[in-house]
């Protein structure tokens, strides 16, 4: 007979029928009651066994994550906390998981333990929901794009091009290791290489969206890109997926714009559709929160934060007032800031974002029109001739969620900047064209999703957002 | 005033009223009428010019490719072709374009000249319509997993595994070329490379998905994977992006049933949300067509074929049945084929799918129950010893579109096969845990996703539907 998923049966009030379900015992308690999970939702269903009337030996055999075939009859349940339940009628074990050597327990493992397992931990309830809030947030970013009149972009991951500067990149290579021709000159002859030339992992596809951007209008990619960085942090990961839409014809204020309601969107579309894992992970995070001292906890509840975000406006403020508030700022006066606040142009530390995202304002902040010296080249100049038309989307907890700009759409002002800098031209050629032939005002930002999942889901380690996380050292799976 | 797209303004019967548009002019005729494109639309919007009140020096700057600002009144077209035109009332040159450096040239240009200028030919008709359909496909892909229950899985892009054996794999790495440390047994020391370990670039996310389909239930990959294969041909790329579900307690039936659902409905899904972009495509091929002998000719229009393919059933033929069926055919007995059918257990070749997809079926086929020999350690043997559960569809002009199989979820089995293969059961001892705890029938399959869009578009080279291609020799851009 047709096989039911654990949801639909959940949500079913076809009492007394025949029902049938595969999946894995989460618990059994009493030789009698299995709390069975087959992925489709956090939550399980109960199947009573007939104790009584069963074998001793297949008994034992029912232990956690044991893949079982369940056929019984639905029935509204006698139990607390479940609507429906499945009275057994014939049980098949599909494969059996021996409770002294499987790893993860009924109890509580620490989440650096879990990692170790990524192949099992998503057989938990925390990793099961970070996941599927992670595919459905994933979903709401191609449905908003896509609603909206974007195209996705798929941009290279191997590049030839290394100029854009945003970091450390990995080289790949089909050379064997130590073993590179070299040419006449005794240098390495990257023309007998795979690509016949040096090439990378991508750190971002912004300048190709660009082109994209300049023909079809608005663009987005979503796809992974690479830091070679030895950043050992909660916040980063050498492989993460990124988000990046790129729009022609708008202003750093439609940017600003997009930037806010893209995120409330994908925000809004996980509220409402992923109710049963965000309830579970709010009752999580309430938990964990209150292993901490009183005055590091936060102040919002999980579902409380994402509500607050979705429906409050973001506070926009320039770098130069930012910088003004920072520099009269308590923690300043009193040099309680690692990196203290002196003079106008300095970039602002993770201290200060947090400073003004969760003391001052207490909501995601918009920081725009950065000093040009500490940002990328190609961001537009403003008629200071000091500052670009650059943002920073700050949230709360996390820190820069979104950095983005309006791009130098003026050839000669990309190319003296280029110049300045010493970034080939030559590198860059396909670039300089979109500059040279038909150029226009655009913008675009970049999102690492990791953090909206880190964000959306209350976890606090980036690698428990991903599947099977990069860091330094680690590459396992 | 508020800008419109051009789609808007084409579909919209507000006349005499003021509009605003920006966009890029591809073509300017009579010194007067400007079809102007902005990438929302393969239509242009015409755009009158008063010219007799219009600057010459003006008018001399509306060149293909250049950037423009129009304010206009729309207005009920006179011209045949077009409903609504714009009567301009004011036009400004955002960015211009000199035809005499502008590469592409309102002619005919040959496919390879574009793929050199790969940042500009998405400016044409093709390209943007290719491009809005793969954007589209990539969103009915998602769409359709979504809504059928599947968690979207993003599996790592670096690997420290390598015995999947699905082709050659990139090397990632973070040493200088030719100065990557040895260890005191004058090994290469990988342990001071980033990830301490050996990493290359993934050739499938599929024994991870596995993994995540053993807790999960259903789920699906779709991201970039790579072959360092040094393949010259017009289907294969070094970099491209694979779509990989898996579903627990999937049989190879409801694999083969879950291809063909998920083929139909993403193809039902372009034909419903492209129809401006794929009739171009339609007309474009037919063009091609007959510039082709007449034996050569595709017996069905582009448009035809897709309802074909999404209208009827696919063919489901066993290797045994299909290997008869070769051995008897014409070109076998003529001796026609380059590799002659003789004996049970060869692997098939490109010219013997196409003979059963193109001239003996004339229909997508899903072959199934391969010789084990010729097929992956991970696919489930049948009792017959010799066969295995995988399966492959084939479509016309395509070849492979589809590989898939029923996993083997039995221990010993697969441990045996290993064994044989010599794969180290320690690299994928995590992999094995699956099958240790809980395991249970399941099933997948991966689709090169660039064949679809091939197949979709009716385009004849793979270098032509993803943006920036990456092939032997060439990482531009």
């Amino acid at each position: 007979m047709k096989r039911s998923s654990v949801k639909e049966l959940l949500h079913s009030d076809k009492f007394l029928q025949e029902v049938h379900v595969k999946g894995w015992v989460r618990t059994f308690r009493s030789n009698r009651f299995i709390a069975l999970n087959d992925g489709s939702t956090i939550n399980n269903i109960q199947c009573v066994v007939d104790f009584e009337n069963t074998e001793e030996e297949l008994l034992k055999r029912i232990t956690t994550s044991a893949a079982v075939s369940i056929t019984g009859t639905l029935t509204e349940s006698q139990g607390k906390g479940q609507s429906v339940e499945i009275t057994v009628t014939k049980l098949e074990i599909l494969g059996d998981s021996n409770p002294d050597e499987y790893p993860i327990q009924p109890k509580k493992h620490s989440l650096e333990f879990l990692r170790e397992n990524a192949h099992l931990r998503i057989r938990t309830n925390t990793f099961s929901a970070v996941m599927r809030v992670r595919s459905a947030l994933s979903f709401g970013v191609h449905k908003y794009f896509q609603e909206n009149g974007f195209n996705y972009v798929n941009t290279p991951i191997i590049t030839g091009s290394d100029a854009e500067g945003a970091g450390e990149m990995f080289h790949v290579s089909n050379f064997d290791t130590n073993k590179a021709p070299l040419n006449e000159a005794g240098e390495i002859d990257y023309t007998q290489d795979f690509f016949g030339k040096e090439t990378n992992l991508t750190v971002s596809g912004q300048l190709e969206a660009e082109t994209y951007a300049m023909a079809l209008g608005k663009v987005y990619t979503f796809g992974p890109t690479f830091r070679a960085e030895n950043s050992n942090t909660t916040r980063h990961l050498a492989e993460f997926w990124m988000i990046e839409p790129e729009v022609a014809f708008n202003d750093l204020d439609a940017n600003m714009d997009l930037s806010e309601d893209f995120i409330k969107s994908v925000l809004g579309y996980v509220l409402e559709n992923c109710k049963d894992d965000l309830a579970f992970l709010d009752n999580r995070l309430t938990q964990e929160e209150k292993t901490k001292p009183q005055a590091q906890r936060s102040e919002m509840g999980l579902l409380e934060k994402l509500n607050f975000v979705a429906n409050n406006n973001f506070k926009r403020v320039s770098y130069t007032e930012a910088f003004d508030i920072l520099r009269n700022s308590k923690p300043n006066k009193k040099k309680k800031f690692q990196f203290p606040i002196t003079e106008w142009g300095v970039d602002l530390q993770s201290e200060h974002e947090r400073y003004l995202v969760e003391k001052h304002f207490k909501c995601p902040v918009i920081l725009f029109d950065y000093p040009a010296k500490i940002k990328a080249f190609y961001m537009r100049l403003n008629d200071d001739g000091k500052t670009v038309r650059a943002m920073d989307v700050l949230f709360p907890g996390i820190g820069e969620m979104v950095g983005g700009s309006q791009r130098e759409e003026r050839l000669d002002v990309l190319k003296a900047k280029m110049a300045d800098l010493n970034i080939d031209e030559e590198e860059l050629w396909w670039y300089l064209d979109t500059r040279k032939f038909g150029t226009a005002v655009h913008s675009g930002f970049g999102l690492g999703f990791e953090r909206l999942v880190l964000f959306t889901t209350g976890m606090s380690n980036i690698r428990d957002v991903i599947p099977f996380p990069r860091t330094p050292q680690n590459a396992e799976f």
